[in-house]
């Protein structure tokens, strides 16, 4: 998508010297746009590890790139599967919770283990990486697809008139490589000349909906509005919400989904009001193991420093301050569960189904 | 309630000279606690308007104080009728939408306007401001006395493990004299042994929750986490809230509630997951010739700055941050109605009835 009317993905390879990995240093946003360049598997972790890169396809893409600087620097040795395997530990120790980062780690390496010469190692572990953000960057783009009919059938009702989408979080293109997931109807709609208007919830502790979602959406040229956490229940109250996307987390077999806190209270209020709640995933979020969002999934207290401080542009610096009395009490909760009852469908790069366990089964024939 | 280990209300006049009203400057709470002394009119205006004091009960008594300031002043003076006219026009210009403030003020005027001697006309405005301090303190009281019933039935219920309170805003006793009104259950059942903890929401976008409530009842000892307004409907449904508790600012005779934005939302996940979900308020803040909140209450949009900025401590200092990209478009309401349908019933200084028309006329005897 666009940053300073230039398309952008979140992470490439540098087209002059495609030994360096370049990508948006994204701590920065929304009040610096910094491209830093990548250049060892040292470089790689720290990305990972100091959340310049964040959002899990995006995590998985950029271990995956990873192991191939790496390669290019240990395929001569003759220690390479040593040294291979030392090089998916140390990554995999960046992010211990991120699935996706081992699953590309792991996948990456079986393609390489058995391969002899070194020129060829490389070659593989370029075209495997690249296999792995461009199927990311396609998943999302067949999210977007879609998802463009739901909003597309709402405009024509609308004879028009724009199509306010409200979303929670940031599970944009920042989060992926391109389009991202609950965003990715609503580009493909602004770029087809289908007016929208997104309602930005601001998504405390860490804001990500005002800081990335209002960012990447103001860059591209999409109409949008950063609305607090607690207003999304008055606009559906009237009439001013046609359709809600969020994106997940992780989804059970029956369709509950885990997403960012405060998703569930905004379906609450969707399901009072009769709007269409739509959760936007590409299916490797789906644990197909777990059949019970609420008593199965794990949700992550995260640190109350989150809560505790605020930070933003003072001046031409990134400052923080304090907003809470000294030595308050604070509860972190990463995520909530919002039930399948809730959920009006989920929207896959296979197409759309129902948030039950039948629905989803015949979509993915399991 | 205390500071400090000291008792205190919001306003009160100055022992050693009954000519000096004092507040405590709530602009800069929690991060500084200081008491500030108001001698004329026009400092009570700044007070009003700058938002030193703020919340209904206590803009209403302030303005109550104002006057009797004046009438100090204007006691002697021929004009003694148009001066106190004037003062009170000024007066209501300082918050023109503060219904409680108008009406504190008019009765004043009423009550002095045809005392002749000059000492009868300063003991009145004394005794008559005063009421309005004392009544205001007095029905909080009576609310924290009916609400408290409904702590200890949960207390008893749970054997005496801690009743789990959530509460959004700061519908406490710096919004009031004394108490406050969602707060004063909570005091009464703390100061009578009964364990109680309190999950005060942040309160987005003026904070009122994280700033005010945490404060207030970290100074009175009472425990409390803070939470994002997000989590609350994550904790609801894993058991860890046992009834909600949130003031009013207005009421309409079917029992809708408006009140600050996001209390719908917690009102829906109270509703899902069977939990009391309470409103306490004085019957001043009931609209008895309102009968549908949702299309009846006009809600407020504030100011965009309340959003962009944040305010809070660094080092021994208040600063301000940008939290938005440069040039965000957003929106701020104040308010959202809560439907009556939502409401497990109205904690009054009369007592307790449901939300609803017979139930509140009945109390009332209206």
């Amino acid at each position: 998508m666009r940053i300073n009317n230039k398309h952008y993905q979140t992470i490439w390879l540098k087209p002059e010297d495609p030994a360096v990995v370049q990508i948006i240093d994204q701590r920065l946003l929304p009040f610096e746009f910094k491209i830093i360049d990548l250049t060892t598997i040292e470089d790689i972790f720290t990305a990972i590890k100091d959340m310049k890169v964040r959002g899990a396809p995006l995590i998985g893409a950029t271990a995956a790139l990873g192991i191939y600087l790496e390669v290019i620097k240990i395929a001569d040795s003759v220690n390479f599967v040593n040294l291979l395997s030392n090089a998916s530990e140390y990554l995999k120790s960046s992010r211990p919770t991120a699935v996706n980062l081992a699953f590309a780690v792991d996948n990456l390496i079986h393609s390489l283990i058995n391969i002899e010469q070194s020129e060829h190692r490389i070659q593989v572990a370029h075209d495997q990486a690249m296999l792995v953000v461009n199927n990311e960057k396609k998943y999302c783009r067949q999210i977007g697809e879609h998802g463009l009919l739901l909003i597309e059938e709402i405009s024509r009702k609308k004879k028009g008139l724009p199509v306010n989408i409200l979303t929670h979080c940031n599970a944009g293109w920042l989060a992926c490589i391109d389009y991202g997931t609950a965003t990715a109807p609503i580009y493909l709609a602004h770029d087809k000349g289908i007016k929208v208007h997104v309602w930005v919830d601001e998504t405390r502790p860490r804001n990500q909906g005002a800081r990335l979602t209002a960012f990447e959406l103001g860059q591209h040229g999409v109409p949008h509005t950063v609305i607090v956490d607690n207003a999304g229940g008055h606009l559906m109250q009237h009439d001013r919400v046609d359709i809600v996307l969020v994106g997940s987390d992780r989804t059970t077999a029956n369709g509950d989904v885990a997403n960012k806190i405060g998703t569930y209270l905004k379906a609450l209020a969707a399901h009072d009001n009769n709007i269409p709640f739509y959760v936007a995933l590409p299916s490797s979020s789906i644990d197909w193991n777990m059949t019970d969002g609420l008593t199965q999934i794990p949700i992550e207290e995260r640190n109350p420093e989150e809560i505790f401080y605020m930070e933003g542009k003072k001046g031409s610096t990134i400052e923080q301050v304090q907003i809470l009395p000294d030595n308050t009490h604070v509860a972190n909760y990463g995520f909530d569960v919002t039930p399948a009852r809730l959920i009006t469908g989920l929207i896959t790069e296979k197409g759309i189904c129902k948030a039950e366990a039948l629905s989803m089964k015949k979509l993915f024939k399991k």
